[in-house]
C-alpha cells in the first residue's frame, strides 16, 4: 500500500527500506535536507498521497512529535489515519487521537523494538488503537514485523502500544543491570580467569540467554576488558516513564527503579549524596575523609 | 569413557541418561534404594571402575556433598578425578579440592545449568579445575554440553566453575524480577487489554527476547492471568551466595539484591517493617493503623 513517512533517520529511514524491499509506495520527509526525503515539506507529502492516506510520523518524542502530529491535524481529512512509531509517553497518545479524531483522523501508536536490526530482522511492534484504524494499517504492520507468529501485537486502545513499549524498555533496563552486575562480580573473582569466555558460554543451554547477552558477548569480543568505554550511561525516557508510571499505578519496581537509578549515578562526577554520608561519618565517628584538597584520606575509612 | 555417576534425581538420572546415548559407559549410584541404580553402595560403584577413575557427584549442595567428598577420599586411589556437578558453593571446593589432593586425587568443580530441558538440549557447563584434571574428563563434557561453539567453558582453576554459575543465578535473579515487575505494571495498565499478547509479541524481533521470556510465555499460555499459583517464592541458595560474595567483593549489585528481598518478603503473612512503619506512621501523624482486630482502616492511610 502507500504509506508517508516522516523522519528519516535511523529508525525511519531501515522502516521505509523495509517497507519498500516489501513492496509498499513509501513518500518519504525529513524536516533536514535529507537526501533520501521525497518531499519538502509536509504538504507536498500529504498531497502526494492518495487518500485515505496513512502517515506514519517517526520523529523524536517529546515536542518534535507533538508539533508533527498538530500539523498533521491541519493537513489530512477525515478517514485517513496517523501511526505514531516514536517512542512517544502513551499519555501523549491520548491528546493525539482526541485531536486528530475530533476531524475524523484515525490514530495508531505503535511500539517499535529492533533498533539498527530492524532492517534486516524485523521491527518487533506494540499497536494501540481502535480496531479498525489497526486494520487499516495491517499490510504495513505485516511488513515492518519479523517473520513469524510473535513480533506483533494489537495489546488495546491508543496508549496499549507505547505503553507496552516502555515496559518493555523498563526491563530491559533490569536486564541490562542485572548482567553487568554479574559482569562485575566475575572481573573481582579470584578465580575466574576467563571473564569473556564464561560469558560466551552462557549463550547456549543456559536459562539466560538471551539477545541482550549475544550483544554483550559481540561487545567482548572487540573489548575484552571494554577498556575502551567509561561506564557513563544515558537514559532516553521509557525508563522514568516506567517507574513514574509504577508510581502512578502503585506497583512495586525495585530493580527497574534500581537499574534506572544506576544510571543516574553513573553520569556523576561526584555523588552529593556520598559527599553527606562521608560528612557524617566524620560528624558522629571522627571517621577521616578524602578532601578536595589533598586527594586522598587521612586513615582508612 | 566409563564413569560414576552419585546421585540419579532429576539432574544426575538425565545426565546420566544423555551420557549413555552418547556411547559412554555408566555406573550409576544413589543413596536411596533407586531402581535406575546399578551399585547399592559407593564402595561397589568405586569398584566397578576401572582406574583411573571418574566420578560426577550430583547430589545437593552442602553437608550431603561434603559427605560424598569425604568419603570417596577414602574410596579412590591417586590419579582418580572427582567432578563435582552440584550447586555447591565456591569455596566448598577449595576445602574438597585440598583433601582429595593430599591424596593424589584431581578435583574439578562443574556449574550445570540447563534443568529438565538438559537432557534434549545439553547441559550447559562451568568448569574449574588444573587444565590436566579437565582434560581427563574432556569426553564427558562434550557430551553433556549443547551442541555447537559455546555451553562449555574453563572458567579458572579450582572454585571457578562454581563461581560463574552462582553469578549465572544471580543474573537469573534479576532477569525474573525485571520481568515479573513489568508483568505487573502491564497487569495494572488501564489500557493494555492483552497481556499475555504483549509478551508473546516480544519473544521476536525485540530487545528483551530470552529463553526466560518464552517461559513466561509458556507460563502464561498455560493460566493467562497466573491464577491458580500464589506469589510465594523459594530461593535455593545461589542468589544468596551471590549477594554475599558482592559484599565480600566490594562489588555493589543493587538489581540482583532487590530481586532476592523481594522473595523474602513474598514468603512473609505479613511484614514486621511494614508493621513498624505504620507504627511510625501513627505515632507521628496520627495516621490510621489497619489494626489485627479490626481487620480493616480506619480512614485512608
Amino acid at each position: 500500500m502507500e504509506i508517508g513517512i516522516i523522519g528519516l533517520g535511523k529508525m525511519g529511514g531501515n522502516m521505509a527500506e523495509r517497507l519498500r524491499r516489501g513492496g509498499h509506495t513509501v513518500v518519504g520527509y525529513d524536516q533536514g535536507p535529507q537526501s533520501s526525503r521525497d518531499v519538502s515539506s509536509l504538504g507536498e507529502l500529504v498531497e502526494r498521497l492518495s487518500g485515505p492516506r496513512v502517515v506514519w510520523v517517526m520523529v523524536p518524542a517529546g515536542d518534535p512529535t507533538r508539533a508533527t502530529v498538530r500539523d498533521l491535524a491541519d493537513l489530512l481529512s477525515e478517514g485517513d489515519v496517523v501511526i505514531d512509531g516514536g517512542n512517544s509517553r502513551y499519555t501523549d497518545d491520548l491528546v493525539h487521537a482526541e485531536l486528530l479524531g475530533a476531524k475524523g483522523i484515525g490514530y495508531v501508536d505503535a511500539g517499535v523494538s529492533g533498533g539498527v536490526w530492524g532492517l534486516e530482522n524485523g521491527y518487533a511492534l506494540m499497536v494501540g488503537g481502535d480496531k479498525d484504524d489497526v486494520a487499516k494499517v495491517q499490510p504495513i504492520f505485516d511488513t515492518l514485523k519479523p517473520e513469524g507468529e510473535a513480533g506483533f501485537v494489537h495489546a488495546g486502545p491508543v496508549g496499549a502500544g507505547h505503553f507496552s513499549k516502555m515496559v518493555h524498555n523498563g526491563i530491559e533496563y533490569g536486564m541490562m543491570q542485572a548482567y553487568a552486575e554479574g559482569y562485575e562480580l566475575l572481573a573481582a573473582s579470584d578465580v575466574v580467569q576467563d571473564v569473556p569466555g564464561v560469558i560466551k558460554s552462557w549463550t547456549q543451554g543456559t536459562v539466560i540467554r538471551s539477545w541482550l547477552l549475544d550483544l554483550l558477548v559481540r561487545a567482548l569480543d572487540e573489548d575484552p576488558e571494554l577498556a575502551d568505554i567509561t561506564g557513563y550511561v544515558e537514559d532516553s525516557g521509557e525508563g522514568r516513564w516506567t517507574v513514574e508510571e509504577a508510581i502512578n499505578h502503585r506497583v512495586a519496581t525495585p530493580v527497574i527503579a534500581a537499574s534506572l537509578f544506576a544510571r543516574f549515578v553513573s553520569r556523576q562526577d561526584d555523588s552529593p549524596a556520598m559527599k553527606a554520608v562521608a560528612a557524617l561519618r566524620n560528624q558522629f565517628g571522627g571517621h577521616a575523609v578524602k578532601s578536595i584538597a589533598k586527594g586522598e584520606a587521612e586513615a582508612p575509612a
